[in-house]
């Protein structure tokens, strides 16, 4: 238990039409308690309220897991038979007296496996959006958790430093990809990577999303590497483009365009001014190179313990940049038919600029 | 698209009380149309009829992942601002007359940001539960599905088989775990484990679901080892326990006590039999050595895209086997302020008799 972020919680929680906060399994959870569960078939709920100490119900499994703990959770328990279940909610429901009240919930995160067992117990209570308190609270890191993000980044950079020698004409995107995983691990990465590192090659890397194929790599290529690594629960999410031997003219230039377009994103973040300053920032030198409609997603998002979490850098987002946000930077231009260029970094906001946690060569690199 | 996949489903949907079925991102959603979307902020959603051609609700990024599909699924596209979001939903909603029918949903998987933009669309609509309909088609695995999960048991063992060698007194778990996990991708798992290893020792063994700690292994300890591969996105699930060094009298007792169980419970499955039997004839070993007390969970569960999925093998389960589910057998005693041991195989169900798909060793190796 955390009890400088749940006291930070209970005074939000006064300060808001909310009276109580649940979460299921998920970050948010181990953000306050320090509890990892999975989410999976077995549903696990803790409830927070301002004046009471929360409530967790779990299976009989997994109570070990409480063991360990500072500071006092109560605990309902259940069997391995799921006709028990909604009993067990219904009396951890009914020792904090919810009836007609609301409980917030984060709904990218709520399933409703276990939203259906709450509210069968208190069927009279309201189910707002809590995301916006509870990402208030997890989006302003702390030194502790920037500290961990910095160790993220570290390991991502050197396990693709370690990883480019590797890299041959006639490999598959996906044999890349997994000695990436593997130098990720060798790294100092927790196993739960933050996602699977995409590789994309060629017409590949004009998707933003792929997943590494069967393509072989071959010279000519662009090649974006979208990575990151896990350390002490928090996560890095960087991307670099290659260029394998000789490439086009225009893959040169959109590499350039992207490479002045992150350093603009990179330069605009500020303390104080609005996320959509750091997307208009990065996405204009991209328009004025006449590449606009290329880049077809916004210019970054926050990362902490998720790898898309508050603040999201979108043109149209209006919220302020505070102390210890911490976000990518990474503008992009995918050329229908041709091939995709992407640099992303990592910055945190200490003091009044942003500061950069990620340093690994940008420019365009030959590989292969 | 798997369009002999979707033909089932509209046979199942005509046969049921519900004229769709809507899926977000994840194994369902994979199974039926081959699409893999993350579970991210940006919702991903697909609506099917018996009678109509599918809808999906996707981010404009997220649109070349639908080039290069077979079979017709309609399109709706969103932009990067959620405010535009509804809408969308609306339009794909409405094009499919929805309006006062049973639109089936998955509760383990259905999120409310999902849920709730679809019950805006159509407010009249009821959302029963579709899991039962879903799982029964994805329960029974083909002979392409089954020789997947064949490889990526076999990728696990292998990969066990290489990290063996390297475990050292004095190494933590976490260090093994590490280990394992590069030895996994260097068998040929894809990078997305099916969970991260559990390597637990001495006194964290006795927790059946230990996260690997910073503990070194000692002299004397049991060390449990549960993990899987993924391959063709189908996974593995198996446990070994092992000895370090010479351990206590009662700890190898258990370990007999449990490969007994372990054998009763694969002998146990057959085509046509309730899953209930296999657990109880592994938990009735256990029980009738005097440990019934320290199994504290099921015997197994079903396998396939996802490491927990239909058939529970659960003493109250009157569920019957049939051809071609997967499942684990995986009985555990886990003494209280001792050791713990769990042995755990993958099984389908194949002619008359469940076959066993592990075959690595189950005796007390001594390691170390």
């Amino acid at each position: 238990m955390n009890s400088s972020r749940l006291t930070k919680l209970s005074e939000s929680l006064k300060g808001s039409s909310q009276q109580a906060l649940a979460l299921n399994a998920g970050p948010s959870l181990v953000y306050l308690t320090g509890l990892h569960f999975h989410l999976s078939e077995r549903p696990v709920v803790a409830i927070f309220c301002a004046d009471h100490a929360p409530v967790i119900i779990l299976p009989e499994l997994e109570m070990l897991k409480l063991a360990d703990l500072s500071g006092e959770i109560i605990p309902f328990l259940y069997g391995e038979n799921p006709a028990g279940w909604e009993l067990i909610f219904q009396q951890a429901i009914k020792s904090l007296d919810l009836d007609g009240k609301r409980i917030g919930v984060e709904p990218r995160q709520m399933r409703l496996l276990e939203y259906g067992l709450i509210k069968a117990g208190v069927p009279g209570a309201d189910f707002p959006d809590a995301s916006p308190l509870v990402n208030n609270l997890r989006a302003r890191k702390d030194e502790d958790e920037i500290a961990s993000i910095r160790k993220a980044v570290k390991a991502a950079q050197s396990a693709l430093e370690a990883s480019i020698p590797q890299i041959r004409i006639g490999m598959t995107e996906k044999e890349l990809a997994s000695e990436l995983v593997v130098q990720l691990l060798r790294a100092g990465s927790q196993s739960d990577l933050p996602f699977a590192p995409i590789v994309s090659s060629g017409p590949n890397s004009a998707n933003p999303h792929a997943s590494p194929s069967d393509r072989k790599i071959h010279g000519g290529d662009l090649l974006v590497v979208d990575w990151g690594a896990t350390v002490e629960g928090y996560i890095s999410d960087l991307t670099r483009t290659f260029a394998v031997g000789e490439v086009d003219a225009e893959y040169r230039k959109i590499h350039q365009v992207v490479l002045e377009a992150n350093a603009a994103g990179r330069e605009a973040g500020r303390q104080g001014s609005p996320c959509a300053n750091v997307d208009i920032a990065a996405r204009s030198v991209i328009e004025q190179a006449g590449y606009g409609k290329y880049f077809t997603h916004r210019t970054g998002h926050g990362i902490g313990m998720e790898v898309h979490e508050e603040p999201y850098l979108r043109g149209d987002n209006l919220r302020v940049l505070e102390p210890g946000m911490a976000y990518t930077v990474e503008p992009g231009i995918y050329l229908p038919g041709g091939n995709g260029v992407r640099i992303e970094d990592n910055l945190v906001i200490r003091g009044p600029q942003a500061e950069c946690l990620s340093n690994m060569p940008r420019d365009l690199r030959i590989v292969g």
